[in-house]
């Protein structure tokens, strides 16, 4: 930590920032300038002493000098964490594509989703049974019959499953039926729900909250991590900025940073993030090109009926038309992706 | 709601919508203009049927025009809501102003803030016994045994007792402890545990969201008032923005908007909002100035070894101050404050 | 500056940076920690050196520790700026306010409004004469007919006059016609403009640029400082955010952190912040009571037949009414404000 | 334009809106709804009657449905522009890069960037002679001088040129030496400047405002070509957003989303929309992957020592690294790149 004196703040006061650190049993130095004296705070120190010293007299500021977090931070960790959830492994040479409904509204959509974005190549079942929404008069999902016809589905097409959990008290429901745990942008600080998705021994897909930093998103997989749970995939899915005309703002630089700074595995959802069907495919290329290790897709059998997000779901032959996009520009960008035998 | 055609919408477009609108039970009717075509969809009906028509072939865009809540708002509910917790009324003429630590530290810290905030005529002794934090490795207070030291000053100063709750396995146990609930920023979207407050038959402070338009905010209350809590007190605390000088951007214009959309009481947290101790006495005088019904204020004996939150919380004689200016103020606001014998 | 080491950063790198740094001409001091090595660069030195070492191998960041600004700084400049346009004084005791229409459409709106605003305590006449507008297609503005229109009303009323310049070529005539130039928020970084105000002689009236951070606004007025214009008043007028229900955010905060940082006026123009009338008297009523020195309001004769912004104008009743509850409020936050006799 | 009326709004209210309409020479027409009545108004009408409505008594919104621009929509000019600089086609079914130092500094600097990038397969060589900095006392170019370095290096490699200019006084200087002219973020809203350029019968590269929707950046684009200029390359730099670990947040969305609004080419600058030289090569084959038209690259022979934007700038080798990955993925999206003979 740097902390910064006034101008002109006299010697008492720097005297005074000096006993206090010391007081908390820290080893402060004095860092002489031209216009003004720094204080260096040397060695390893929570980051509430910054707190106790920015009010002291003479001090204009205090710089903390550390990352927060530990256990996802590259620095610390420096080879690349592969989550296996069934046969897809996310962060290694493979591109993993999960796709699926929005929400589950019946068997047929689900089971007509499943077969049909497996023949596409997907390699991970995507679908909501529990819904966050905005409004208490929207369609918020059906629960454990929910989940049901996923597990149904999966049972059919061997597809592991991925779906959102809301609060800790359904942890254990859902990962009953679910291989996959996703924690959704508005829990993405529900600190409870992180630490229960932590200590329920599935794989972890934890999407950035729409108002969070990169750092406050590490900060929150590192919730889940020190529960023992190494197994978090982090999910780019568009941050609030002041532009209205896409859903969200996908801020897909995250992907790239993110590799440069955490181990973790990270993919990108362009339907939530753009909430345009045209736009998805598009994003989708984008997040391969620039080194995503997968996408979460929304796909519908019939979007302009669906119950929830029908604009941003693409229709199951244009989920298609996108893995078939996908496949070729992979290898040339280094990565893998199966070929499928649209037969 | 209304749908714009595009300006070359051909007719079996035109009529494909009409057709799909009808479908559903609604009725169509076209609107020529100079460039297109528009078609106004008469009645009430559900948001969902929007999702459904913006990606029919040939239209544009579709334009909901009613507002998505209801037991909120003013329109439907005209006269204002006065929510009462112990001796003080929210939303009627006094300027109500809680006040205490941010975290509820030891019994010597709670009962002295208490005594001297009552002695500055706070009428509610707020503090946090569940800390969220954006680090793991954060203090994240003294759970139950921070409320029994918030009961015990309960019990010696009269003081109604706010605190936050952060998940809805702990809505009970808060529940009986204090006198109102609080749910904080990055829970202004768990909608399970605004569920949960709904049911639990205490008054709600509701903070927004730190990404929250003032719509879903009022949907986060409308999820609690839907459970039959009428009794919820919005509270403005500051959004995120670019500007990094401030903790976060307090949305003041948000007090008279919403007091113009919305008949619940509105309050302003300044401490959380800037987050630096010498902006909080500004922003609280003009919280009173544009209307709000009352503040939440941070007070720390010795802010300086505060574990949470110390560069924005006001020392005692700071806040005896501050509250002298309010009282200066208040009537010639139209706002009554009692006068406090400082002996 | 404060340079921070990898946390495996060899000694090689290191001394890579020590010498890197002594070669520009600066004297390093490395400080040891318990997790990395950090390095601190003594002195004055320009933020270009920053620049070059953050690519430098092994070295994760450089933190710049002094501020950018100098002139117009508090630190440096420790009593406040006053800024005297005729009659009026900024920054002094007196709270100012300047009111009028948002564009001059013709001379018996301009002396109308410019009557009543006298009447009602204004102690300067605003108006535009050259309008920046997003759209080519919309009214632009009567130029110099416009200037003249002002000019009259000033000769009747003696009310001096604030107008905006959009462009260099144009400060000469504005600057004949005006008593203070204003530049607007789509201009606030315009930097050939702000040293051609610089230069005019004439205060200056700086709003703030919508995304520009509080140091960048500084830079601006810094440029007009450094061209030998003492006389800038600043203007928080609003800023991007998600929130879209009103047309921008104020910043209220920006006041007192303004004042804490600068020695340079601050008003606030609550019309272009909220684009709301019935926003408006609320927000400045907040404007005063943290510590603003004066106002800029949008009044119109009939503002439901305006060219420009009609939705945020005050009728020039609601003005009235404005003036009489801030006459109220001033004298109770330390505010002189001229009694008026309305008769 | 749909007109809300209040859902308890009178017949006289109603009334009044509709005569008011009519008043303004438009039609308006009554659609009844189940809780309110909306007032539909026919046929094109300028913005403006919207400002009038807004205020009237017993009017909750009015809300436009046209968009505001013409000459730059798709809609009104279905077939692409393809803008021709030199023997580079923005727009065509070849990939653009134009690359090269933020500053000019010198003209060994220009000289042997501008031979290493066309080697690498650049189009157009880019560099600042007028610099907008936020700093009056940073690095602000050569000026004059540096634009006959750049048209030196025109000469000996036949690279066109692409240059900044600042205010409408040098847009004749400017146009003289470059062959494009490029508004900066900071001029994206200078109203004067874009008629100006939009007068020079250069073409231009109109980068997007740090803050302006995309509607605002094609009505700026407006501008121009209002001015009988059709030569507009829009270029996406990043927006402002809450995130502070990118310089800016790149909004890719925008490539996709802009080709589906307007005929107009748009490129990316992945240089300033990240700042960080490692986070460069991955968005610029993003861009390519979603279907932008080119990219605007920041070159430096020695990006360690540059007077200006060192930190975001590649090396001449990293930008030779660049342009082979992107001759490699652009025939798999259906873009051409020709080859290059590295000898």
């Amino acid at each position: 930590m740097l902390i910064l004196m006034h101008a002109h703040a006299t010697r008492a006061e720097i005297d005074g920032v000096m006993k206090h650190v010391r007081g908390h049993g820290y080893e402060p130095v004095e860092l002489p300038g031209a216009d003004r004296i720094a204080i260096g705070v040397l060695g390893s120190h929570p980051a509430s002493i910054r707190d106790n010293v920015v009010g002291l007299p003479g001090v204009v500021d205090a710089i903390p000098v550390s990352k927060p977090y530990k256990m996802v931070g590259l620095e610390w960790h420096p080879s690349r964490t592969v989550v296996r959830v069934g046969a897809a492994a996310f962060g290694g040479p493979e591109f993993v594509v999960a796709a699926g409904p929005c929400a589950i509204e019946d068997e047929a959509q689900v089971l007509t989703t499943a077969r049909s974005v497996l023949a596409s190549g997907a390699l991970l079942l995507r679908g909501g049974a529990y819904k966050p929404r905005t409004s208490p008069y929207s369609f918020r999902g059906l629960g454990v019959a929910g989940l049901e016809m996923l597990a149904r589905a999966r049972a059919e097409t061997g597809l592991p499953v991925v779906t959102e959990v809301l609060t800790p008290a359904d942890v254990a429901a859902v990962a009953e039926w679910a291989d996959m745990l996703q924690v959704g942008t508005r829990n993405a600080q529900n600190f409870s729900l992180l630490e229960a998705v932590g200590e329920a021994g599935k794989p972890v897909l934890l999407k950035r909250g729409m108002s969070n930093t990169i750092e406050e998103w590490l900060l929150s997989a590192e919730y889940v991590l020190s529960q023992g749970n190494p197994d978090v995939v982090l999910c780019e899915r568009g941050i609030r900025s002041f532009e209205t005309a896409t859903r969200n703002t996908l801020d897909l630089s995250a992907v790239p940073l993110v590799r440069s700074l955490s181990h973790l595995p990270i993919v990108v959802d362009p339907s939530h993030a753009t909430g345009h069907r045209h736009l998805v495919a598009p994003m989708a290329l984008a997040a391969l090109a620039c080194g995503a290790d997968g996408l979460l897709i929304e796909v519908h059998p019939n979007p302009d009926e669906a119950l929830s997000d029908g604009p941003q779901s693409l229709t199951l032959q244009q989920f298609g038309s996108l893995m078939a996009d996908l496949r070729r520009v992979a290898p040339v960008v280094g990565r893998q992706m199966a070929a499928v035998s649209v037969g």
